[in-house]
């Protein structure tokens, strides 16, 4: 056998559980794994949308239209307006995928904010893509500021219908995804001016391309940014309005409306959240299986790559090294966590859709501040992992043929988009410091007893660490207020870094709850291992914000220790499980965009082989332009 | 005047200490500042090579094609054999300079391992690019680990040469920058066989194209490896040998020699050591100004971007809210200070190599050991600053149009190149715990005075935690030996975490005493605002990682909550000068590369004019493709 595929193999053999019993957790449900194995070959058998290994040295143009021969042919085979089949596939593609943000976002707003009429008169034509629909509300100027935006929306009595207007550069739209080409209407934020009266931000959907020619309409001036880190192929597009005529009808009117020339207010604005929680569950739900994808790739990479003789005179795996170790395990054992989280907030999610349908509203404030926690937390912690995942690999991870970079590429966005984090974790911060107490928050319900609890299991370190933060911060606002400065002031300049705090600790400490929720329920065959990384996330938690516990004298320098021998100790049980904790995801090498990372574990050929036949800038006359100014022009003009 | 702009100008205005005072210490030297204001000036006066707004929609092909362009007009106007010249030029252009490596590796190399008749036979061809030599060292499957490199150089005592060979794919030399397409000699390396005896890795001068043609020539196998999460225009590249005859001149002689069929060893191998500390040198003193540039941007940027109202009903500068000076401001110190440690570094080097040429190897390994802490550190923080000024322009961060994510991209690599930083600091906590003394590792003399010592000033926090972390971890080493595992055991698998951290804390405190020295002889006009700087650098190095101290007993809880008032202190003095710090490093708008960072502050006209006038894919039929595969055909193929 080839001598890292014989690496590869052994390693695969240590694994002591049934890695399909894995699978199945993992995935939650029979559906959502079927779909997402019938995607993945789908993408791997075409040959026009196959990922490509030379595709990162294309031109955003050529990459771009490429992605819309990815629509067409997924939509052939998987119904895209079902959330359970097009989002797992989000992990599955070089680049993003066309009519995510059409189906993610605007969809969900049109059947949470627009009338039962509207959303039958919209809605059906979206499965045919008759309309693509672009989200609207960020301006140049305005992003997370929602009540600032300045694109105006004029009620004109005379003709009973609205004059849309971009008043100023600052009010141009400015990064809604898919709008630059794809959409043909889209859904724009205005301030709504009745009567001369600012009503407020509302939302309108707007007929932006015409039907046949799919070119801008008079009075619309759209198309794309420009390039950016990563999501190439994203058309995030400018959107302004030359004093633009839309009918009534564009106000989606479920609880504003204007009739017989009178404007009024409906139901429970709170429902607003609703529409944004479907993409930040999405966030939670797809992106730490990007993550998972990039430790697949370090993981395996890193079982077949040797690194300096050992005492046999053998070359070592580099995952045999405790900083190697210290890399990829925690992380792993994070990911897991995140997954379960993921999973859970699809439940908790739909739990609450049923309930506000009802007129329900006891699940929602809750639901949403969970959501804007692990939005936040994940989204950044998916980032960091595929960045350490590519350190991991060394200079082949830097490649694009890692496949890692696009990982991070890809997910870099998130922690802006949907809520940037830091303004999500501001509202967790405000949530926990109202001591709201259901379900998931009930920590705050014992505080006393959890302060006199001496136990130093991790679960209840982690909800002692945030049972402090949680106070300090209360007791540091209570004892600023009255020396000068107003809450607001408090708020933003004397406590802003220990509400970021205290909001992923809480991001962290549902996590665990979950991860035990899911040991819980596990087939047997998988718990121990499971409770193992489980431990390790824990853990990792505990020692990278140690300072709370220390601080408190909670935890004494010798318990400190302790849990570093704990750590270790964790990494030499979780090591040899590695590759079918990994592997339990099933990728296929075409998912992972990967030549360093594939199943059969012989990265040095495929890098050569990629170089070699794959590398156009090789074989396209490069050489040959390249030579001739080498070899000529630059000596003789120096 | 604009409103933007006002709030720029205001800014500007309230900042109190003379802004050029700074620059002449940034700089260093009068030569160095000149060089680099003429090197701005050119690339942004030559329409040819002038940094481009539409750059990142290009393929890597049209990019390598205008960074010869560059690379030919460069050369017109500046001495680019002179470090001092260009390396200030890396930190300006789009893309990744050509002949940097030729230049800042390879010949150094050749200088120290050549003999003088080597270095003057090839020496000045290089200075006409007559010849342009790639270092080739690393392999497919072997990065730092050099002495299992593969390639064999066969000594042939009958036509007294060498044969060159790549004996399996993890031998293929990999990676070498300018390799791909530029050079036509490369600097091999190769373990060389001697009477059928492996005698060690050598370093071989090598042609590998053809004068005339630049074709490669035959035995030689060589080309680009591919695309790359930046360095889009670093033509990496591989290069595989087939039985290739090279003269016996060809190995660098200077301390292996073959004459009359004899191998023989001559003078101090150490100085192998001494042509890395060239490149390391330059990452560190060129790669925190990159650095200065992302935090130039957004800066600026945050003083003219206005988010949620204020009392007033004004809307705030992002740069009032305390997260942003959190994100900002530590890192702003922590830049002026590595900004001097790469001076200093310099000095040590250039007195080092003085020292060396005259035999005197007293300095070497200090000299050596103070490189790889620095650059480890320095190339980490670099893109980790690159990342949080990014995210701290929001949603405009993430856009090329920002300049900051190909800072991110060109500077990631460091971390890997020219000694991966986890090998630099396990290097480096080699070192210290072999108690060497001299100059900037006095510390090691004063263990006991240090531990006795109560004080917390933040010189002596930093100086005790480097000292505790290093007792510690030689305690944990001689308590593990003796337990069954091998002193290499120990290392890799039982202290490989601690050692990295007592390194890094070794290049935090050498950066603190060179930020003191820097202060002492500073113009008294700029000492407040730099011991300020100072002062914030240290605590935050404090504030990151508090264990030790606090483990120790050595700081109290309500210290450590003092540190925390004295930081948000700090904040309120240095915002008003955070302007005036970076600008006292005179970047022009076109070395930044950005249109939200511009001097006079009108980031939104300057984002939409470059969305609608200056992006290609708007303007060069991608609209009309999309449009007519999203208005027909993708509907009729549905």
């Amino acid at each position: 056998m080839h001598p890292t595929t014989q690496l590869l193999q052994e390693a695969r053999d240590r694994v002591t559980f049934p890695v399909q019993d894995l699978t199945k957790l993992i995935y939650g449900n029979e559906e959502i794994y079927e779909t997402f194995m019938k995607a993945q070959k789908v993408i791997a058998s075409e040959p026009s949308i196959r990922n490509h290994p030379d595709y990162h040295n294309w031109g955003r143009k050529e990459q771009i239209i490429k992605s819309y021969e990815k629509l067409r042919v997924m939509h052939q085979h998987l119904n895209l307006a079902n959330a359970a089949h097009w989002a797992p596939m989000l992990s599955l593609f070089q680049g993003t995928t066309p009519s995510a943000v059409s189906f993610g976002m605007t969809v969900p707003a049109l059947r949470f904010l627009g009338t039962d009429e509207q959303f039958n008169l919209w809605g059906p034509k979206f499965l045919t893509m008759e309309i693509v629909a672009a989200y609207a509300q960020t301006e140049i100027g305005h992003g997370s500021d929602v009540q600032n935006l300045e694109t105006t929306a004029t009620y004109d009595s005379q003709t009973n219908d609205f004059v849309l207007h971009t008043p100023s550069v600052s009010a141009v739209k400015f990064w809604p995804g898919e709008l630059g080409f794809l959409s043909n209407y889209a859904l724009v934020y205005a301030k709504l001016i009745f009567n001369g009266k600012n009503k407020g931000v509302h939302p309108f959907m707007v007929q932006i391309r015409d039907n046949a020619t799919h070119k801008p309409l008079q009075g619309v001036v759209v198309g794309d940014i420009g390039p950016k880190l990563g999501y190439s192929t994203k058309d995030n597009g400018f959107l302004a309005f030359e004093n633009y005529r839309i009918p009534l009808n564009s106000l989606l009117a479920r609880y504003v409306r204007i009739e017989n020339g009178q404007f009024s207010k409906h139901g429970n604005e709170k429902i607003s959240y609703a529409s944004m929680m479907v993409s930040r569950q999405l966030i939670i739900f797809v992106y730490p299986r990007m993550a998972a994808q990039s430790l697949t790739v370090a993981i395996r990479y890193s079982i077949t790559r040797q690194q300096f003789t050992n005492d046999k005179r053998e070359e070592n795996s580099v995952l045999e090294y405790q900083t190697q170790q210290d890399k990829l395990l925690p992380r792993l054992a994070t990911c897991y966590g995140m997954i379960f989280a993921g999973l859970r907030i699809m439940e908790l999610v739909d739990d609450n859709f049923h309930r506000v349908q009802k007129k329900d509203f006891s699940t929602l404030q809750q639901s949403h501040a969970i959501l804007s926690a692990l939005k936040a937390w994940s989204s950044q912690w998916v980032v960091d992992t595929a960045e350490w995942c590519r350190l991991s690999c060394g200079g082949h991870g830097y490649a694009h043929y890692s496949g890692i970079p696009a990982i991070y590429f890809d997910t870099a966005p998130n922690v802006t988009l949907e809520g940037e984090n830091q303004v999500m974790y501001l509202q967790v911060a405000r949530y926990l410091l109202q001591e709201k107490v259901p379900f998931y928050f009930n920590f705050v319900l014992h505080i006393k007893e959890t302060l006199a609890n001496q136990s130093t299991d991790f679960g209840q370190l982690l909800k002692l660490t945030l049972t402090l933060q949680l106070i300090s911060v209360a007791k540091k606002i209570k004892d600023t207020i009255g020396t000068g400065k107003n809450f607001q002031q408090i708020w933003n300049e004397v406590v802003g870094v220990q509400l970021l705090s205290v909001a992923q600790r809480y991001a962290e400490y549902f996590t665990y709850l979950v991860f035990q929720e899911y040991i819980s329920s596990a087939n047997p065959s998988v718990k121990e291992v499971l409770q193992q990384m489980c431990d390790l996330y824990s853990l990792q938690v505990i020692l990278d914000n140690p300072n709370t516990l220390i601080e408190s004298g909670r935890i004494t320098v010798d318990q400190f220790k302790q849990f570093n021998e704990i750590k270790i100790d964790l990494f030499n049980k979780l090591k040899p499980q590695a590759l079918g904790l990994v592997e339990a995801f099933n990728f296929t090498d075409n998912a992972l965009r990967t030549c360093i990372g594939c199943h059969d574990g012989k990265p040095y050929e495929y890098i050569y082989e990629w170089a070699t036949k794959e590398n156009s800038v090789n074989i396209k006359g490069v050489p040959q332009a390249v030579n001739d100014l080498m070899g000529t022009k630059i000596k003789a003009r120096l």
